[in-house]
């Protein structure tokens, strides 16, 4: 009895983490949709890349920071009830592992190649699973202070502070030390965009990124009998509220359509479990007009003192640990492709091959 | 004890809720597929859209007409048994979406958006929850009517008449008040086909409706203890079947191919949980052979006269809202683009943008 | 209680069905993306068929031979306990049609339509399910032989020689009685390779491919009790792996790098129940850096000695089982496509229609 229990909770996470993973096929599709042709391979290359790297530098490092949990025992022990602590892992990467696919948009079409993989390494090994651990696991007694001072703990049920606003705000320092696209901005102050490469792979991967978010919000329950549809349906209807807001706004513009349901999903991760269906359809609604700011969140906790306070050290920690480690890369290996090999595009210049080759070369 | 099969119960109709959601990228790329480059954006657009407004229309009305039930309860309510209620609401929900994914097809390249839209809203709150109801919650009596008329009640087990025939059957009348595709028929009376755009993104669509098509299939189960293994395997013989009949019928031709199991899988749902694989193997053949002829279902219900009353009254219902919505809509906001419009396709149109924007401003 | 149980495992298994059912997708996107665009129709539609076909094959014919199983009793029989036993069948369905899918790509671009549809049921039927019931239902006494001889039967956990290192074996025979690509090897021995269609459609394959492979390996267990996280953290690793090695080796090539996953995971099936996780790390790095030599396993069973002998009688039936049925057919039909057919593609030779007609057609 208790076998299949343990068995059912470690399938049940395990599908999660399964649907977050896929969620990064979704990252790479909409940032290779987003940016121009010349630079998709990267867009590709650098997601899989940097999902490897988080692995390693979060197996290692980083979950020990987080939780003071390591898998150096032997195989039978982890084994121990259906592996359970191992599958939690698992998803729990798929999280941290989402620091550099947030990231990796903000500096799309410019940034070097191995610096950001050892940027990456850094983030999810270090910065990442400090805050992870004072949010998520008591680290530091900076719940018990919180919950001391203002009655309650900071609370972030999926990760829209933890994972989103973290994520964005590391991005910030990392964008400014990089600088801005060549031409995105004119003599006159004008900013001139360009326009999508694929709208076809940009949806895509808006599908992906929003299907696979129900793993991230229900199964952040991370045991069964603590699941609830409440979460889904929370989910679902924040990515409509996104959706419809994102429509009606961007004029049926279809780039900013299918970001529409993505920010109604950042914005309800946190308080998915705790609001009513109407609420996170207004949160959606509201998400969808005022995209980009991430650390907006859907607060629905208890203390609003204590959530301004946990997101407010969220995104010091993340300024402070994005500061540190970009201006350190930017010091000793430089951040910035050379501005021909920019102009080449990073296809070219970083995998030595377009993404559509054969069509180039035979037609 | 009872807490977990409530979760379990609540996992196993979730996951076929995603399964759905995800299908509807499914419908997104095979219509992106079959129609021509300058309808792509469209596509992509408007089933999103659509279901963004089914979501709204049905949580708010729908579902009311068609299970009495609704979500205005409080938070805490509404969380009771794992928030069950309210993931069945989203598995029924992916299901009514479905009406304006497949009428989507039909009045493909050539539609108003708007229009479209409030046809949406009123096909899936009023429309289809009026014969879901009948088929699926006794109401009006007509169950009951027809078990006293002919021994046994009119049987759909996964919507091949609630959803897929009715879907169709009002597919029919927008499709006449809106008239052929330009170019479509010839002075001779000869239909000019033209290719689709794009095969693998037409079998990418083909490819995430048929693996999904088992969550639709296997969870209108609704409860875990439920499942049963049949549906699963009747529904790969179908989907298998119509593959062959459609390879060999359309002599290797890709699109052709691709909508074969797609025909199958229509044509089984509703007998799914009695036929023999066998059969089911034999049903998706001939399904593969007559593709279009939706409303041919799967019958294998006990009572054939009470099949054939109620794919009679679903077609009724279906004809009937048809005319009247898109009727009305005709009559007031017009359904169709102006031949400007329709020729330089509804990208530039509607959405100012072509599907791979960046390509044609560069190259 | 027991009807619980029983459909936990239905569902367990069949969301294994499911995942893998979607990775034929993804060898069909990674072929498509890896030949060159006047093959992607092709790659597309044999996928598909060789499923349908092996599913005919498999339930008529070779499920009997490896398990003593037919499904020819009454449907309410099939239906017991939750349908399981089906649902068992559709899995290991899944298995059985990746041999031809693992053939597929080495004999892309070259290779006749309808003898490899008649090869798949011959090796489906027939090859593949003789070495599957030796390996895994005890039959000809030959787990029993090798238990007495080295003290420990043949262990492959989730098929890495069952189903990668066999179907890669058949491969062999066949692509040596088909003949290298036209231009292939030039006058002085130098390998002319062409570049891909597409990056974008090759990633995407791969990343389906990596994220079903969680249901091949995890649900290899076969019921939910036996399932264990320390399957999937293996799996995850050896992917990981295999990603880094590739990235390394490969320099950045993304064809490469998006075969690194895909050589780590083959790698691990096998002994990915009993390594550690490191060990698993190991092994995808291996795995990434010698991608090609499928045969190679990731062996962690109790006797070496036993592993050795059942590889080779794997390779042995494979090789034996390929030469028959490619050598039959290359007497009777041929095998490869005329030069000509070969030089225009085998989309219009065989398909008559390009995989974006509608461009070449109008632009």
């Amino acid at each position: 009895m208790n076998g299949t229990n343990h068995a059912a909770d470690a399938l049940f996470i395990l599908l999660g983490a399964i649907m977050i993973l896929a969620m990064h096929a979704g990252f790479a599709f909409l940032e290779l949709g987003t940016v121009r042709k010349k630079n998709q391979v990267n867009a590709l290359v650098k997601i899989l890349a940097d999902f490897a790297v988080s692995t390693i530098a979060y197996f290692f490092i980083g979950y020990g920071i987080s939780y003071g949990v390591d898998f150096f025992a032997r195989a039978d022990v982890l084994a121990a009830r259906n592996g359970f602590e191992l599958v939690k892992f698992f998803f729990l990467l798929t999280f941290a592992a989402a620091i550099p696919a947030i990231i990796s948009g903000g500096i799309a079409e410019r940034a070097k190649f191995h610096p950001q993989l050892i940027a990456t390494a850094l983030l999810v090994g270090l910065v990442y699973p400090l805050f992870e651990g004072i949010a998520w696991n008591q680290r530091f007694g900076i719940q018990a202070a919180l919950k001391l001072a203002f009655g309650a703990e900071f609370r972030d049920f999926a990760g829209s502070v933890v994972v989103h606003a973290v994520g964005g705000w590391i991005a910030l320092p990392a964008v400014l030390l990089l600088g801005a696209r060549r031409g995105r901005y004119g003599r006159n102050g004008a900013i001139a965009a360009h326009p999508p490469s694929s709208i076809p792979f940009l949806a895509l991967g808006a599908w992906i990124l929003a299907v696979g978010w129900f793993g991230f919000n229900v199964m952040s329950a991370q045991t069964l009998d603590k699941m609830n549809g409440l979460v889904a349906v929370n989910s679902l209807m924040a990515m409509v509220g996104g959706t419809l807001a994102a429509l009606v706004l961007g004029k049926n513009d279809p780039g900013f359509t299918y970001n529409g349901p993505l920010a109604g999903l950042v914005a309800v991760c946190a308080g998915s479990d705790l609001m009513h269906p109407l609420g996170a359809l207004a949160t959606g609604v509201i998400a969808g007009g005022v995209f980009g700011l991430k650390s907006l969140g859907g607060i629905g906790g208890v203390s609003f003192a204590a959530q301004l306070a946990g997101t407010a050290l969220g995104v010091v920690i993340a300024l402070a640990g994005g500061v540190l480690v970009y201006g350190l890369l930017k010091k000793t290996m430089g951040l910035r492709l050379d501005p021909e090999q920019e102009f080449q595009g990073a296809d070219l210049s970083i995998h030595h091959i377009s993404s559509t080759p054969e069509r180039e070369s035979n037609w």
